[in-house]
């Protein structure tokens, strides 16, 4: 029994929908409401000491870590393989998920908050009531953003410092798809998986413009919404 | 042919050496000497444009992050296996590779660079001339850390953050070695090969009794230090 605590939202949690949907694998879905902090739940608390989605449960083992949890399903179910058979293309995949969770992962959490948290946050609270709050996040860095996206806002240069760092990624994804059809190979592989939520956020955005200018960054994108998988994961709406 | 890019006390190189012992593989050693910038050299940033160390070739082939390095050794040489066969404790594996990877990596570079570095810099240049040589280093956080290093030195209560940090590192390891022998499992894997160079350098700090207080973490370091492949893989001098 296959059972996810994730977000419709999420970009991480995003990643796993979407292995898990390119493998056609029927799960429980447990949507956690990050809006009013069940993250920070005794009980969420206990699957994730780090309050993060997603949390994978695979007959009763608890897994963590959407870039591990994707690995983890391409081993339990190899079908159809996510991982290049090739093992210079298999760590040419680890590199792009190992930068994807270091980079456009955190670079896309001001914008991403800035337009998506701060309309529904500002002014419905205190700012020390919002500090008491982020107070309860583990993750401090990410509990810092959140404060500010509830209070003052980010400033625009704040936020052109974060795009920069998301057109850089574009750049790489542009000169690795010079290569080959797919970010890490000539196959489709979790590289392309874990990548696919933060290009569709960006356009989500209204940055679509960044993508465009790169035009196998555009085709990648158009090959990935074509996917059943991607609209499936993608289009999940809590009940 | 393997060919390392590497520097004697660079914590991520000796993950790799330690792979590399242990799977007894004769390697070219490419010392790249950090105190003189040649990781900042053209031809040193042409392998890894982020300019950091280990660097791995095989057959003409580039590898970057050691985490990435160290699977595709166990992919390419698969004897000694040095990932459980079992996909759940794999995963375990690969979370404790990422968790090193983002937080003692990280957390060891002040205290190190204190003890290590700061003797041999300070007052050799001026704020200025540190300055420019930190410009030219691709990742912006650790060339602050450098620079301070360089200039004023941390202070005690910086340092003090970043050991509170590695002390719950080692609060997690003494968990995990509660359950199981090594750190992913029964079996000694990647996950204790990524870890051992960041206890051995707290100890290297003077902080050894963080280690001794912690009884399973000081019993797991000293099978660590009774395995040759370390031995030989934290005792490489360069030529």
């Amino acid at each position: 029994m296959l059972e996810l605590w994730h977000n419709a939202n999420s970009t991480c949690s995003q990643k796993v929908r979407i292995a898990l949907a390119e493998k056609g694998l029927n799960w429980t879905s447990h949507h956690v409401n990050l809006r009013t902090f069940e993250q920070l739940d005794a009980q969420f608390l206990a699957l994730n000491p780090a309050g993060m989605v997603p949390v994978l449960r695979h007959d009763g083992r608890v897994l963590r870590e959407s870039l591990v949890i994707n690995e983890y399903l391409d081993d339990v179910f190899p079908q159809p393989a996510l991982r290049p058979a090739d093992a210079y293309a298999r760590a040419r995949m680890r590199e792009w998920t190992l930068y994807i969770a270091e980079e456009p992962t955190w670079a896309i959490k001001a914008p991403s908050y800035q337009k998506n948290l701060r309309p529904v946050l500002a002014g419905t609270k205190s700012a020390e009531q919002f500090e008491a709050i982020a107070a309860r996040m583990p993750h401090r860095e990410n509990a810092r953003r959140w404060v500010r996206a509830a209070t003052d806002g980010f400033t625009r240069e704040e936020l052109d410092v974060e795009l920069a760092r998301l057109a850089r990624t574009l750049d790489r994804m542009q000169a690795a798809l010079d290569e080959h059809a797919w970010l890490a190979d000539q196959t489709y592989s979790l590289a392309d998986v874990d990548m696919a939520p933060f290009v569709h956020r960006l356009a989500a955005l209204g940055e679509g413009a960044m993508i465009e200018m790169r035009p196998r960054v555009a085709d990648w994108y158009a090959r990935m919404r074509a996917r059943p998988a991607f609209a499936r994961a993608m289009g999940f709406r809590p009940d």
